[in-house]
């Protein structure tokens, strides 16, 4: 299996590291929360995007095509497609990006960091295996069991405090007070627990020192639109304009179903979206990123809806038994902007990052992972399937749908996920985008024949009650778009 | 600090220890399931008698007074004292150990489970730091960090698949099913983990090998009355009468508590509990045990509790948001017989035993410690110390009782608490059933002044709401009595 998260770095042999990813999310981030027309949106680097960087890479390798400068020509390429989509206001399309695509995706990218804390737990332990007493400077044994105990503490301390957040302790202000800073509890704590044990070895955060390319020996700043050697193949820039497709879509999909969940009608957002503006402006930056070797970036989901999240007041007058109801969402562009500046500071803070061991983020990463599955109605209906009718509760799709067509509904979402986590896990991973847009044909033509009208209008609701709820869903927690 | 819990062997050099704890409980349980008044009732060793033991053998130890001949004479008086006691119609004393006293002796054995845990972890932590890659044997590097796995895990496990029993999921047979076998699944899961690490050291369950002493060059299953030499002190005969006091009261104390516990009102048992005649049993019982030089036991709150509660099926038809409410009380004596049983058996079956790490047990009692907090209303009203007043829940004595005098209640409480786990943990260890004894006076004489009659009515009532809540209380794992 493959590892997707936030790491390029491993993934193109240092040509794309840390430091382009942190300058490329700081700056892109500063940029579009000043222009953008949504500025709840984060934009960041994302599971499906690593997934293209590696399959290109290990194609360009194999092709002895230059890696960076063939990211020059599809950054080219997605400037002129998304300035062709916008001149024909393609964000149309958008309109065919159902209920059913957003939660399947969504899951998807939830599921992807829940799987890669395991799976990077996995690697710890395969690294520094327990029985290991030989090379005490490689293998050090206490190793894979202390990074589980970082992660573990990181993940339960920042869940209850979430919990606690809900709870009737404390006055209210004190208690949302420890509540809203729950991750940065778990996080402090954790790494001052791993900073008191100092004989034993832990991985730390590799933050770059200063402002510098992460291989300098490789590549520069600028990267040359006609390769190091001017050699590049002409016939290469042209048919960079199908690996741009791909990332195109990539792009589309997730920024849009991004703007999509953030801007929901139960989310109450009172400012509308610009979808074409949004679009128009990430992949924009992106393609002009590609001239300096920085990486393309999308809007992340569940940053955004973790930033969205957090913004939200619910209103606290509700009749006891009764959910909590959002009063209003703080909308402006602070927020974001501060966070991208912060990620694009933690370069000048490096000594203090080089602190944290990446075992603490992993437990965040599966916290964020655990929560925003928490907001999907796709969780919710996979929990129905295990649960008996007579406990199922009162919502529209229960209500409304006969149980055993809405488990039907539920299973066709779970093998559309369960195909696209094969696609991505194995080589055919390029196909990726393909694959996910061919979920929208699906839902209408083959789901509208064998769900009745009806039901899909239940189901497939855009406008279905409020998912967010407060109890136990996402978190404030919005620096995460800081890469690793 | 002391360690109080289960561990006899280690306080008196092993002259009382794991084989003689099992057979103890085995034959003094099952004596007491066929003869009791109330078989819900669990015999057991105790914090506080362990406490006892400690004292006494050190004492001994520094008089040159042989310790297992001393405890004969103990037992002989605390025969003469119960038959006193039963004929004289003592027990009436229990009347005047009310709900006050009750609590922070139940809330301080729950402490006890609790406190061992993070206790016993900590040894193990000293014993095998995590820097120690030298003397490969001794001092495992990973077998410190691995212990915290194993038992968080099994408290984890046990913990939610606790919840996991009150949730909608599955239908209603299978998830009691698993949560009733929430405990045994957690010890296995963890068991097979530590099985499956061959290559890492755990402290193992030490179960005897047959049917013989601990220490069978110390001594034989007889002990003479007047010592090994035959030279046991006269007057070290008579004054045993003082040491006999103390045990009986301690076990007077925990028996009584327990019976009132377990037989309180909202528990709704149908058949009645006899002070007089478990009291008889268990001390004539340990008295004669003396003479095998087999400690004494008491019945024990904690895992009596858990036995009552494993026996009690709340009724289904509940309105909702409604809290469930007893049906009945399944009372019978077989449950009881078979646990007791299968204690003396696991001396058969000690090569199964000795696969058990001890962390694992551990997990147990930090579980059976917090599920135990969770019935005691003074843990609720603690944590109403913490609650703003509009949050408190509808309880006779929040209605009734004005809140800060609730709070000093329950404060009241907490210090006579703390003055008790002092008292046991310090070196006057050997006064804490006197001290126990003297919350009883504070309660009639000192609060009955600063309180109104109407507040002790309801914060010290007999018969309150119940307070088993069955969401989140005690769990039914009755084998607990197995001694380490």
């Amino acid at each position: 299996m493959k590892s997707f998260l936030l790491f390029p770095g491993e993934k193109t042999d240092g040509l794309i590291g840390v430091s382009e990813l942190i300058i490329s999310t700081a700056v892109q981030g500063m940029l579009f929360c000043l222009l953008g027309a949504q500025p709840l949106l984060v934009v960041g680097f994302s599971g499906p995007l690593l997934v293209f960087e590696e399959s290109f890479y290990s194609f360009c390798r194999s092709s002895e095509i230059e890696y960076l400068t063939g990211r020059v020509w599809i950054g080219i390429w997605l400037v002129i497609i998304v300035v062709l989509t916008v001149a024909f206001e393609g964000s149309f399309l958008v309109r065919f990006v159902s209920r059913f695509t957003q939660e399947i995706f969504s899951f998807l990218i939830s599921l992807i960091f829940i799987y890669e804390t395991f799976f990077k737990l996995g690697k710890i332990f395969m690294d520094h295996p327990l029985g290991s007493y030989a090379s005490q400077t490689l293998n050090q044994p206490n190793t894979a069991l202390l990074s589980l105990v970082l992660t573990a503490g990181t993940f339960f301390i920042a869940f209850y405090l979430r919990k606690f957040k809900n709870s009737a302790f404390f006055p209210g202000r004190l208690r949302r007070a420890i509540g809203d800073f729950g991750v940065p509890i778990a996080i402090s704590t954790m790494v001052l627990l791993d900073y008191s044990i100092k004989d034993t070895y832990t991985q730390k955060l590799s933050v770059p020192d200063g402002f510098s390319v992460t291989s300098p020996d490789k590549r520069g700043w600028l990267i040359h639109p006609l390769g190091s050697d001017g050699q590049f193949p002409i016939w290469m820039m042209v048919a960079s304009i199908l690996p741009a497709l791909l990332v195109y879509i990539l792009i589309f999909m997730e920024t849009q179903i991004t703007t999509l969940i953030v801007s929901k009608k139960d989310r109450m957002l009172v400012k509308g979206s610009g979808f074409h503006l949004d679009l128009l402006i990430i992949v924009v930056a992106g393609g002009v990123s590609a001239l300096f070797g920085l990486p393309w970036l999308t809007g992340a989901t569940v940053r955004s809806v973790t930033h969205a999240n957090s913004l939200t007041v619910m209103s606290k007058a509700v009749a006891p038994g009764d959910k909590p109801r959002i009063q209003e969402v703080k909308e402006q562009r602070v927020t974001g902007f501060l966070v991208a500046f912060l990620v694009g500071l933690s370069i000048v803070i490096g000594d203090v990052l080089r602190q944290v061991p990446i075992a603490v983020l992993f437990g965040i990463f599966l916290y964020m992972g655990v929560m925003s599955l928490n907001g999907i109605q796709l969780t919710e209906r996979m929990m129905l399937l295990l649960m008996p009718p007579k406990y199922h509760p009162d919502h529209t799709y229960v209500r409304k749908v006969r149980t055993l067509r809405m488990h039907l509904f539920t299973c066709l979402q779970l093998v559309c996920l369960a195909v696209l986590w094969v696609v991505m896990s194995t080589s055919a991973s390029l196909a990726f985008p393909f694959v996910l847009v061919l979920t929208v044909p699906f839902r209408r033509f083959l789901l509208s024949r064998i769900f009745t009208h009806r039901e899909i209008q239940c189901l497939d609701a855009d406008d279905a009650e409020p998912s967010i709820d407060d109890r136990e869903s996402q978190d404030e927690y919005t620096e995460m778009q800081m890469p690793v």
